[in-house]
């Protein structure tokens, strides 16, 4: 293991849902004073991560696109990240650090868990939190997410309907991420619980693409960065005891 | 209903979980445009919120505390959110946006759902999303929270132990927040679920009294604003099938 004091620091920060606004102070500063920046670039090479920061990034800045198939399911592959691992641990080993761009937060739903597992002990890692994309369909749709002593649970529109069915019928509130292809399938699961007319659709939460609209009303084509949102039935007016 | 043309807006503004720094452009940007600034101040007098925010707001701002017993679980009462929204009513009809510091995010567990209830529908309210504790815990304690298609739930300490087991039986990845008081209790309900050992303890992250260790040496009499984190097994090398 290379000595702290002298190795450089894996970064991983998070850059929000998509607005560069919401950005934190902290990761404006960290990607402006960035010599080295990593980011997952989708096969089609356009990195979502990459242009949420593009106006912080410096110049000189000496970039590492992680390339990563992220529609196809059966990736990230572990190939991938061991390569990205080799590049970064030689320029940590020079004594620089490296900053992650992690679109959202690093840890919710982050690839960034993938370098922070191959790092984690053998080198300095530095996380900074982001604004998750739940958070900010929250804000869009107005919609509190949870509140006193309910509960949240976030699930995925990739889980099958035997899971999905099981964990909406726990209560509280719910959000589903990632819904994509899999917006009809999800929807029903929801029309069976009867849950849909509690439901909101919102997709691209901050961007100029944004969309917010019942589910019931969704397109079926949903966009992988989409996602539903079924509050939970608490006290909004503070009058109950908790 | 006023129209909306002449009526101020209601703006909640996510501060973060603490540092400042984790304050978002869009968030500092607004506070420093407010002309009347509202918060939630415990009845002790110290808000939270207004610490969190302080450098930033304007030294000729109108302040409205929203003055609340939060560690009471009595509160947050009706009457308490009836009036602020008289006060605020009467600034936003003379036209007058009015910010409200909520510390974290307005939609999760924050009390800004009172007030969203209240004007929602009613007069024009905008809600700018800010980091979690909950991401700000798992980056303090490197941890991810969830990844690829696992579930999380967030959950409260102020939880019975039927609810609490049944819950935590369900796997995926968990948080339970609000633990104060109730850290034994919750502590040893994960005991017996034969899952101590994975529970991280997380309070005032990214404050400068943060704490971080093994759930298992955490002090009994934690903070209100402690967390719990017991994070799923899921493939962190990006080696398996989603």
């Amino acid at each position: 293991m290379a000595p702290k004091s002298v190795s450089g620091k894996l970064i991983g920060v998070g850059l929000g849902p998509g607005d560069p606004e919401l950005l934190t102070i902290k990761a404006v500063r960290t990607i402006r004073a960035a010599r080295v920046i990593a980011y997952p670039a989708p096969d089609d090479g356009h990195s979502f991560a990459r242009s949420i920061a593009a106006e912080f990034m410096p110049r000189q800045a000496i970039e590492l696109p992680i390339v990563i198939p992220i529609y196809d399911q059966r990736f990230p592959a572990a190939e991938i990240y061991d390569q990205a691992q080799q590049e970064i641990e030689g320029i940590l080993n020079g004594g620089t650090d490296v900053v992650v761009l992690c679109q959202g937060d690093p840890l919710f739903y982050g690839s960034f868990m993938y370098l922070l597992a191959r790092f984690a002990g053998r080198h300095e890692v530095d996380i900074v939190p982001g604004v998750t994309s739940l958070t900010a369909c929250a804000a869009v749709a107005a919609s509190p997410l949870c509140g006193r002593t309910s509960s949240l649970t976030v699930l995925t529109g990739t889980m099958n309907n035997q899971l999905l069915e099981r964990k909406l019928g726990e209560g509280g509130s719910f959000a589903i991420v990632k819904i994509g292809r899999h917006l009809a399938r999800v929807r029903q699961v929801l029309r069976e619980l009867g849950m849909l007319e509690d439901s909101t659709y919102v997709s691209h939460a901050t961007l100029p693409s944004q969309r917010m609209m019942p589910l019931a009303d969704a397109p079926e084509d949903a966009p992988y960065f989409s996602t539903i949102l079924v509050p939970g039935r608490f006290d909004l007016h503070g009058s109950t005891q908790a």
